[in-house]
């Protein structure tokens, strides 16, 4: 927790904030094309409770109520202050409310750490007088709150121009506040709804991870959505995603900039940087965090979500009135990793009263029936799908029919009388003819999709979800450091492996030669045949460089080698430092990996694995996880690994997993170690063979 | 061409049968529960200038119009006639029809090829009897006709209750009604719409191409969109194609059946067979059919192309609201492989004058810009996206703000005075608020989406078809066959070899030896290190059988594995057919690629390459391609291929690229002469070192 922070922690928590007896609005006007304007007016409109104090220099009275010139003027403590005005006049008026006792600042304005050094220079004095005063702040640069829960609605929003609020127990955290807005407009427009949302702007005070544990703490609110576009504070980050599992409370995230220009976009935006994705990916999921690539997908599983808590979605059935519909559907869940149930005996015998054979599977063809009227082939069918031992959840695909066909279909879904035992998602293709159920399914509190794509997307993270466990704790090797001291700087290979082999890690270290007679001896020691290389901190890929020799069978090849392989470098690099030539015994192995570690600069040591040698380039898809890391947490995802086949046999083949496990896990422990570091370890390749693995090249740099 | 086919193409041409004098509908009604009732109302409701003839024994009248009892008692002859009795009065009317002199007959009715054998029999009976009479059939069991451009509704479907139907310049063919209907309401919703629409239904007659091909030949067409199941003939299906790119008009597909779940949906469906997905994918990419996975994208990327129909999208500037969506959006666009444009100096030098610098970039932060008053910007900068060398499109993600800012860039794309020089297509992802400037663009006839998801799979099939080039015609290099007598059955690998040897692919042929000493005698011709293989046709995994002893060093070891060879393969398998030990040279490589060609039952001889040994499974990405293939095709192929980088140079090293594709021209010419056969042929590995390759194992069957 930082300083700041800390200093603050007296201050009131979010819950007292969102219950304000009185709230001073600086900036308030009638004026609709002003922020203050249209804040003022939404606030009034959603009807909330206590007292409102519009200040305005320049009036009297606004929309009927008292204006005040300045907070100064105030009789009575307003316990919300919100500002719109010019950021540079906002800093007085905070003093003014820090003196009345005010304990909350929420600040619209911009032009605070969004707006270059002067802007960040403003945003620090504006901490330290809301921190002096025991203020939080929420903002600045922000689009406010909307909470439908509390009756309070502090936000200018064109989508509050809506009468009521829709509310679901869902709570919606987000660094864009543009996201925000749209996304409660269509989950409002969609049967969805909120408990509350907050708009986060640049998190001087008040930041992401706050609002998120008050929403885990909200007993109104079951399921939390965010939008993030970097994370402030990495371990706090970690704790409140611990929070949100031991609460059983989902967390469901979409970050910006998987890419290199969604990632300049956000930076450009709010600043944040985005970091490596692959590493908040690891994190999301090592906490529980379940991460989605789609907006709209993230708001209809959580939907889905809020009316069935505990449900546990892996394989899906389809219902559907259209042949080509239940098709493209299975087709959508197949590219997303779903599995279409496999229906039991009385499912399948159930289902085998209303449809011709061949149609009572799944995808069920409801426009295959054998009855015309649709009302207890819907019933019959759905109850079998909530009755199925292998079907979690039924995905409807709702394509142009006869429009009774999918209001029976609905009308049992939604029944009051007897809830839906497992989650039933609508993916409405069509346009207008559809609009009638859509919105019986919304008045009903049902959420609704119109794209079978985002359906299936839904459905993969909610199977992720269910799969999740918790990472394992994990335990120390015997053998596996931690040093007194650390060696420094860039290590050659010979040094690197020396640090490995500390760690109990398999080295094939070999002997360091520094003349043609010394190489030819160490090859005679070591045993015909061996592999030389050159060894300088200034030549990175040796290969390249035409400084490795292979398949020296004798001493006088060996000697040769040596001289070969100097003149070669220096031909490379002219002036590369020439630490000698490294002779070790010729490598063997059935298979190649890779294992890195490094310092993320938000998250700390992480460790990366994945194919090696000259697979790096083709098999490119590698595990990015937190060191230190646990052996069955290393197995799992080796095993999803292409390259986990070959080490769990391949044509008959088994490799020696449980060493490359070993190896990965002690290599975790040295990143761990080496947290305090910028440091890099590439060990590459690893070999493996069917009884054993070493690493036969490392480089090291602790930095 | 089908006899059938042949018989008939003395019929009508479609456009015939869709400009009809007068319409006689079987089974008209007024009860709307029935398709006769649904459908007699809407070609009123739609205004259908001809005469239309109500059949009825029942009634006198229907919606005001004389009505008949039976087509026997017309005493004119109607140009087309719809039949919705069922199936089994079907025939007896037809029979009327033909003699009435009717050319065209539309039969709703199911109960034929869809209905199990009886139904395939009535099928075929009215095929023959429509082509005794010169008719041509669409369906049976189909959902009809919607055609806005020749105001000819055919159609029972409650998507029909619009007063108006929205055209543009779209032909949609549909191997389901449903999904046909469900798209036309989404596009009419969402400011699209079609000029002609056909529910193929069991294509008894005219079949999907026949549809595509009067959409070609069309005027009023400009872009060609269809939902397939299955293919009915391959060839037909290419030359529609070939039509359809030298009329320039694009022709977009989506297929269902691309996973397993799929196809099994789409075959209890309509019985069509998907095929082998990834045939069906290859021959698109060849004859220029741009294949979508998703509905949406595609009826998106059908009207964006229909306003610009010569546009080549390649890279896309970001115009958004919202940084938060821009972020998003642009990730999006990554994950489909579309990259956003570079702006040029001109370009940032507009966008400065409105922009804050570090957001005159690509995503453009509207909502960031420094004038207040939107329109001017908008104005600028959609002009300097337009005048931007590196932009080929423009895609707006809508995110909420106030309304003026998006109707500013609205109004500007849409101006009829100035129309947009390049597609600008908007992805509304927000709610009801947004319904404004969704009917704005609607009115103005642009189409939008409400995802940007939707948005980012159509440019990428944009950026596909962009790219898009005819393959070159193959060439027949020398010495590749063809022979006058070809091998048959399960070919061992001797046999193998020496059929590719005859195409002139180069072969580690080896001898085959049937004692120790013989294989002693071989392997010292061949000279050591020597590699020795079981053969038998009863063994196809021959390194689980234990019969591969690599590294053969001498004679003696040579005489005593061709022993254990032996002895492995009998345990292995107590009865295989052992038909001795081959012995070759040992091959050394530095990469393996996979060869093989086998006949796809619909699309005929096919070749697949890819990663071959112990990569075949790692990496599984595989090209499919027609048989023969050029060879620059195949080298394009490659190099889409992660194994391509390795042919292509890894760490200073260059493989012998031009002689695997020159094998792989030569494999393709093999499968060619194959064609009139079920046959399979497998090279793996074919191991490529820096000069040549060879093809190391071999087997094929031909039967």
């Amino acid at each position: 927790m930082s300083a700041v922070l800390k200093e603050m922690s007296a201050g009131p928590s979010i819950a007292q904030l969102l219950s304000p007896q009185s709230i001073a609005l600086v900036g308030a006007s009638e004026d609709q094309s002003k922020f203050g304007g249209r804040l003022f007016r939404m606030l009034l409109k959603h009807r909330y409770a206590g007292k409102v104090l519009p200040i305005n220099p320049a009036r009297d009275e606004l929309f009927g109520l008292k204006t005040y010139p300045s907070l100064e003027q105030l009789d009575a403590t307003p316990d919300l202050v919100v500002f719109t005005v010019p950021a540079d006049k906002v800093l007085e008026q905070v003093a003014h409310a820090g003196r009345l006792g005010s304990r909350g600042a929420l600040v619209i304005s911009a032009g605070f750490s969004d707006a270059g050094e002067a802007g960040l220079a403003r945003e620090r004095q504006l901490l330290d007088l809301c921190g002096s005063y025991g203020m939080r702040v929420i903002g600045p640069n922000c689009l406010g709150v909307i909470s439908a829960a509390n009756q309070l609605v502090l936000c200018s929003s064109p989508i509050l121009e809506i009468d009521e609020l829709p509310s679901k127990p869902i709570g919606f955290v987000s660094q864009s506040g543009a996201l925000m807005t749209t996304y409660f407009d269509r989950a409002w427009a969609m049967g969805g709804g909120f408990t509350h949302g907050f708009s986060v702007g640049n998190q001087a005070d008040l930041e992401l991870c706050d609002f998120v544990d008050f929403l885990i703490d909200d007993p109104a609110t079951q399921v939390i959505c965010s939008y993030i576009e970097g994370v402030k504070n990495a371990e706090r980050f970690r704790a409140t995603a611990r929070r949100a599992v031991a609460a059983g409370k989902p967390w469901l995230a979409v970050k910006a900039g998987r890419s290199s220009a969604g990632s300049a976009a956000a930076f450009s935006h709010t600043a944040s940087v985005a970091g490596d994705h692959a590493v908040f990916e690891a994190v999301c999921r090592e906490e529980g965090v379940t991460l989605l690539n789609d907006m709209g997908a993230m708001l209809l599983l959580a939907n889905a979500m809020a009316r069935h808590p505990h449900a546990q979605v892996r394989k899906v059935a389809i219902v559907t009135p259209s042949g080509g519909g239940g098709a493209l559907a299975a087709d959508a869940l197949a590219d997303q990793g779903v599995e279409l149930s496999t229906f039991s005996a009385p499912t399948r015998a159930a289902l085998a009263q209303h449809f011709p054979s061949g149609q009572a599977d799944n995808p069920v063809d409801f426009g295959a029936r054998s009855t015309p009227d649709p009302k207890p082939v819907a019933e019959v069918t759905l109850n079998a799908m909530f009755t199925d031992t292998d079907t979690d959840a039924v995905l409807i695909p709702a394509s142009m029919c006869p429009q009774e066909w999918v209001d029976a279909l609905v009308d049992i879904s939604t029944s009051t009388e007897r809830p839906a035992a497992k989650p039933v998602v609508y993916a409405f293709e069509a346009g207008a003819t559809s609009q009638g159920l859509r919105d019986k399914l919304a008045q009903r509190g049902c959420a609704y999709s119109n794209s079978s794509l985002e359906t299936a997307i839904a459905m993969e993270a909610w199977k992720r979800r269910s799969d999740w466990t918790p990472r394992q704790r994990p335990e120390r090797p015997h053998g596996c450091g931690p040093l007194s001291a650390l060696p420094h700087g860039v290590l050659n290979e010979a040094q690197s492996k020396e640090l490995l082999a500390h760690y109990g890690l398999p080295v094939n270290q070999g002997q360091l030669a520094t003349s043609a007679p010394e190489a030819a001896r160490a090859a005679q020691t070591i045993g015909f045949p061996v592999v030389m290389k050159i060894v300088s901190p200034d030549i990175v890929h040796k290969t390249e460089a035409g400084g490795v020799a292979l398949h020296i069978a004798n001493a006088q090849d060996a000697a040769q080698a040596f001289e070969r392989l100097l003149a070669n470098a220096r031909r490379y690099k002219a002036d590369a430092r020439l630490d000698g030539v490294l002779v070790q015994a010729m490598a063997h192995g059935e298979a190649e990996l890779l294992i890195g570690a490094r310092s993320d600069a938000q998250f700390g040591p992480v460790v990366v694995f994945g194919a090696g040698g000259v697979l790096v380039e083709l098999l490119a898809e590698r595990v990015v996880a937190s060191a230190p890391m646990h052996a069955s947490d290393v197995g799992a995802a080796l095993d999803a690994l292409p390259i986990g086949h070959l080490l769990n046999g391949y044509r008959g083949k088994t490799l020696d997993r449980a060493g490359v496990i070993d190896a990965i896990v002690r290599a975790s422990w040295l990143a761990h170690d080496l947290r305090a570091y910028a440091f890099e370890l590439d060990i590459n390749p690893l070999m493996v063979s069917r009884d054993r693995c070493f690493a036969v090249d490392a480089r090291v740099q602790i930095l």
